[in-house]
């Protein structure tokens, strides 16, 4: 059997969750859910099964410090640096020749994410394992997440016959992969029970990462080889400044996923959530008596309900609901929980006001 | 004719603007309208009438030095420093007998605020000189504001007879001074056009309060007449210190204005207000072309409005209809509108929670 590899994608910089992400401090590596980081506890959960050596990230020259900083416990070789954001195909496609090099030999590799949140770490593992397992076959295994409301911000995965379980979960075979929807499609998707949410997490071999790079992307999988020529050596560094801005922007959904046959999904529930927003934030965290969620300061309330503080200060609410109040050192969001979506705008306003130092 | 003098009570503590108001910088220190605090604007409408050296501050200690950077204009000993407070009616008697000392001889007195808002300055002080004419004739003068809604926060007056106009003003006997009423008799008091809100200003000469003190606070009375034998000696402080803390404590309208034969009342329509809660600053303050306030601080908005902001830093609000939202350096408040009369609830658990810092 080949050694499981985690290969995490901690690289982003999100600004749904400004004013507290911002470009570098972005969602990974804040302290949102307790006293450890989206990152930390992304290796965190990893742990019990994957030693430190079998965990890579890929990231930003900007992030490396912090990250490493709040991981000691991974080898500083375990980074891997992307110059710039070129997308989600060529990180996993180059990761996986990282992998390969680090594992001197194919290896499965687990592709995650660095922000998601997991609740059931347990379940989760075991559904990794069990994933691994069925990718050995050959197969590109993706974990499907029952979806709970009818999303328009995740794309679907639509599940075809189903195959053998594996671990005591079920596999099916991926019937279609689907973009984000629009509101009518998405509820027709949750009505058929058919479809899953795509966690964009993926577990194949790193010759099934090759083989089907090399089919639908050949000519970023030229460019990838090339630069995994130089893993370890003195050259890498230029290498991959130089090769690694001329490599095709792409998406691994769009680029490999939705032209790939052979792809099976494990339905899972393992309480997953992007935390792609306040409100989702807010769907996560365990509220205290009064129905609030403080993520940080005093909070002196009066008649105070479902709303979401985070703030270095005391803050005092009088007479709200749903609301979220998020205060930093230079900005402050005030907005009710249903409209946190709506955050992109403020971000969008700060670009074009080219306010720079907000975001 | 008596020289007119104005004494303006600038003592006061309220946190009723909390967290902008605080012990040490209470809401007369405060710039909510404009570039001028609430003590110079207060000082500005009566320098066209009135010398500096006709107008007297009563303040504590701990506000003097502010209030005086705030007005180098007023010489230093036209500050007259109260130990501790004791109800406005000894700040009253004591700053009327120091009135008469400064003048060298009777003069007429303008109780008057250091707190509220006056829109219509010109106005104001035309009634103030039509109010002192009134005085003259040893009628204590008070202002009557129109009510503007059947507030429950103010005291009322019940207008008597139409005496002799003045100036061009309408001047009532007063028929009864009324404490602040249920909602049910404000209303009532509304509905029947002869009730105004009780300002708290006061027009009357030397004369007349040391009469009405005499007869109505004897001992309080004797008490001030000690502390004054000694205005301008160098036992002054200590005769302060020994016998203020002694007098009994009392306000102005209960202790002589509710007991006072021959009273009479101006009707004025000057846009006075209270500035008694955030609610009563936005009704004043004109709104941006969004129909929200922005007393300081950058607010970048979607879709928001009839909102009051107060930051030193970014200020991002999405869907907020009628909100204050006031951002100090240690402290927040989030709440509606319809909602500031219950900052006091916080400022109360504040102070059973002996959390000094924030008061």
């Amino acid at each position: 059997m080949f050694p499981l590899y985690a290969l995490i994608m901690a690289g982003g910089s999100g600004t749904r969750l400004w004013p507290l992400s911002r470009q570098n401090r972005p969602k990974q590596m804040l302290r949102l859910i307790g006293e450890r980081s989206m990152f930390q506890l992304a290796v965190d959960r990893l742990l019990p099964v994957l030693p430190p050596e079998r965990i890579v990230v890929v990231t930003t020259a900007d992030l490396l410090d912090g990250l490493a900083a709040q991981m000691p416990e991974l080898p500083r070789c375990n980074f891997l640096l992307e110059p710039e954001g070129r997308g989600t195909a060529p990180v996993i496609g180059l990761g996986a020749l990282y992998v390969r090099h680090l594992a001197e030999g194919e290896a499965t590799v687990a592709c995650l994410t660095a922000d998601h949140f997991i609740k059931d770490a347990a379940t989760f593992r075991r559904v990794l394992l069990a994933a691994a397992q069925v990718a050995e076959r050959g197969q590109i295994v993706t974990l499907g997440i029952r979806p709970s409301f009818a999303s328009i911000g995740f794309g679907y995965i639509e599940r075809g016959a189903a195959l053998a379980p594996e671990g005591g979960f079920e596999v099916h075979s991926v019937k279609a992969f689907r973009e984000k929807p629009d509101a009518d499609t998405a509820a027709a998707f949750v009505a058929d029970g058919a479809h899953s949410w795509n966690s964009g997490m993926f577990i194949w071999t790193t010759a099934r990462v090759e083989s089907e790079f090399a089919r639908q992307l050949p000519d970023t999988m030229a460019k990838l080889r090339a630069i995994a020529g130089a893993f370890g050596a003195p050259a890498f560094a230029a290498t991959m400044a130089q090769t690694w801005p001329t490599v095709e922007r792409q998406t691994i959904d769009y680029g490999i996923m939705e032209g790939a046959a052979d792809v099976a999904v494990i339905p899972v529930d393992v309480g997953w959530s992007d935390v792609g927003s306040w409100a989702s934030l807010l769907d996560i965290l365990e509220p205290d008596e009064a129905g609030n969620v403080i993520l940080s300061g005093n909070h002196l309330t009066v008649d105070t309900s479902g709303t979401l503080v985070s703030s270095g200060k005391l803050v005092a609410t009088i007479g709200l609901r749903d609301m979220v109040i998020v205060d930093t050192e230079d900005a402050l969001l005030v907005c009710p929980r249903a409209r946190s979506q709506d955050v992109k705008r403020i971000v969008e306003q700060l670009q074009q006001q080219k306010r720079g130092q907000y975001l």
